[in-house]
């Protein structure tokens, strides 16, 4: 902690003045007085979304009604809103669906993975990280737990020891390609090359990655992915997850959540399950229309720019924000815990302090938003679509002057739900 | 089919003036011109729906951000709606909440059905009905062939069969309350008595019955249910259906989705799952809030009246239709699938034709909406909150004309997906 910087408030003005992407900043709704580093737990809301919103609840759902399944689309907008977000991630057509929730997805795709590898009677083991999302080893443990069949799940501290874990009695490794909390990018090829060396099938959780950096699943050769919209994607509020299955692994791809929408004959209404051919078999039942639809309202921001510029920004951002925050709080005890590495950096970065919950509730007072995540950190999210290089340099030193002046109760308990 | 009658549309008009439930379609945005008698596909809009995702969206979301997973309680509505139904399905507070999707409730119940079961090796038996809507089977199906146990799902053909069916090798009877084809309605209280008898458990479906017909599970002893709000409940295009756990079950309560929500400590991220007590186990994700939301300006319509009002409205519109149909349309080839006893009976009527696709397709274009099921089957539906009895004697002369005139398309065939 004891860089430097020259970097003035006017440089980042000039910065933002020369930022190709500045004007999408124009296509959210952000609160006045506002700097919101938390688009990495909730996304901000494209205007369009209201809009849209109306739309479905007057005209679709109240003068259409029933027909809208139709006219509107509401059925097939799981595939449509899919094929939307498909090139986000590396994903050809036809291989996403937006649906149900990540948990969910993430139960559909372990269920599948395993059912593949079940040919192989020693492939017991699914590989994790002890500091993934600790929803994506919930949903692991509640099949392995009712399968009964001897799956462990392999809990590992560091990426580095992938190596070492992923042999041939592994069934699947399952990974969150950023992590949550300290911003931990993983190498999407270099690690579902080392899972397939050894005949295990490569599980990747987007739900910090969709929107927030390139993603280049097929190119990857990755086996199966599931994310999160309501995050980097700005779907709003809770808004249905994905799940991604490539052409490769469709015809294979069964899971126990078979129901009426991933049906060959929804309508039929026929006793007997037969999935249907290709990506809507990962489908399951009537999805939350109005939800889902906004879904739509933040993908549209994304056709207005591409990942590269984006990543490029958030990179810029990320770097801004460690140098001033190390430069100008460099006489207190913060600890980067994101890494300096641009190729190992998600968008956004994480310090620890002992007081990091009060220091995040004072910065919050102040309208600088980030959040606290167990043990000790402060994260802040760097969405390039909506944050400018002066909200970078706002968000430091208000983050500098809560610490130099002592302004953040040091007693604070954390009580919060997010 | 030889029945008379002398009513009237006068006679319909008197009765419209006297009935006290009248003024609450002034709640519901209808569109003009239109006979909605499908609401048990998807129910009207309630207006103040509008109100409530524009504040979802613009205040909550655009304006409070992540502050609203507390302070606008969207961590909590699951239960905050699941309280505010439960007294429509004779459940307790704290025993419901509003989450997921039928299909994935379903998949829960059964699970943990099966689980408390499974201390006696014997039971292996899921018994259902054929007619059941065909989800309820595929997830029976998704589960038991998963699980590879020897569980054996056993279709029945009629009600009647199960004092003969049920026997002490049966795990769970699973049972749609009222029938979505025929409206036929269970005798909920004596089906459950007969599973208890045999030490069977009993999963009923109230996906037809939540807000069409008083429903009494604690009274009744029921064992487990679920149940959709977008239908007579009136909570939007695929608003998030719902799952009751009564408080005698909730420990035993145990389900594969194993989701951080449904955690003891969600926010301590602990990488070990802990169910937390009570009726929250049921959960599983991150719920779609916008579409979440909606679904109390259905409830809060019902907070107006209360049940029996409501099925003595819904029994009298049913056999109003029914006795005018099969007076006014008794040269036609007409069959009422749904029951005459009013205590076996849904808020529906259902009535077999030849040519029932293309009929219903000329009452839409005069706009009567009903829909048609397989095989040959028009389905009305009647939602005592915003149907008239003129509604019902203008849709039944409205089905007189088009079968009297033969304005229908007879080589139609059926193409649409609800």
């Amino acid at each position: 902690m004891t860089q430097t910087t020259t970097i003035t408030r006017s440089d980042c003005e000039k910065l933002d003045q020369q930022d190709p992407l500045a004007a999408l900043r124009e296509e959210f709704d952000l609160p006045a007085g506002v700097i919101y580093l938390d688009g990495n737990s909730l996304g901000a809301r494209p205007k369009a979304a209201l809009q849209r919103a109306q739309d479905v609840i007057t005209r679709e759902w109240g003068t259409d009604l029933i027909k809208s399944w139709n006219t509107a689309g509401w059925f097939d907008m799981p595939s449509t809103l899919g094929n939307q977000l498909a090139p986000l991630i590396g994903a050809e057509v036809n291989e996403v669906v937006v649906t149900d929730t990540t948990s969910v997805n993430l139960f559909k795709a372990i269920a599948a993975a395993l059912q593949i590898q079940a040919t192989d009677s020693k492939r017991k083991t699914i590989i994790t990280e002890r500091s993934n999302f600790p929803t994506d080893i919930y949903m692991a443990e509640g099949i392995t737990r009712w399968l009964d069949r001897g799956y462990q799940i392999q809990l590992i501290d560091s990426p580095d020891e992938l190596p070492q874990v992923i042999n041939d009695s592994t069934a699947l490794v399952m990974l969150t390609h950023v992590n949550y909390r300290t911003g931990y990018l993983h190498d999407m090829a270099a690690v579902t090359a080392l899972a397939h060396q050894h005949g295990a099938l490569i599980l990747w959780d987007l739900a910090h990655s969709a929107g927030a950096v390139p993603v280049y699943l097929n190119a990857a050769n990755a086996d199966f992915a599931v994310g999160c919209t309501y995050k980097y994607l700005n779907g709003g509020p809770g808004s249905p997850a994905f799940i991604w299955v490539p052409a490769r692994h469709q015809e294979a791809f069964h899971h126990p959540l078979s129901g009426w929408w991933g049906h060959a004959s929804p309508f039929a209404m026929n006793p007997g399950f037969t999935p249907t051919p290709g990506i809507r078999r990962a489908l399951c039942g009537t999805q939350p229309i109005t939800s889902l639809a906004m879904v739509a309202c933040g993908l549209d921001t994304f056709g207005k720019t591409d990942m590269q510029a984006i990543r490029k920004k958030s990179l810029a951002l990320t770097d801004m924000f460690i140098a001033l925050v190390e430069a100008r709080c460099a006489s207190h005890p913060l600890e980067l815990v994101t890494p300096r590495q641009h190729q190992q950096r998600g968008s956004q970065a994480s310090f620890k302090h002992p007081h990091a919950y009060a220091v995040i509730q004072a910065l919050i007072k102040r309208g600088v938003i980030g959040d606290y995540r167990e043990p000790a950190i402060m994260r802040f999210g760097f969405t390039p679509l909506y944050t400018s290089f002066t909200d970078v340099w706002d968000a430091a030193e208000g983050l500098r002057d809560i610490l130099d002046s002592k302004d953040y109760d040091a007693n604070a308990e954390r009580n919060a739900v997010t």
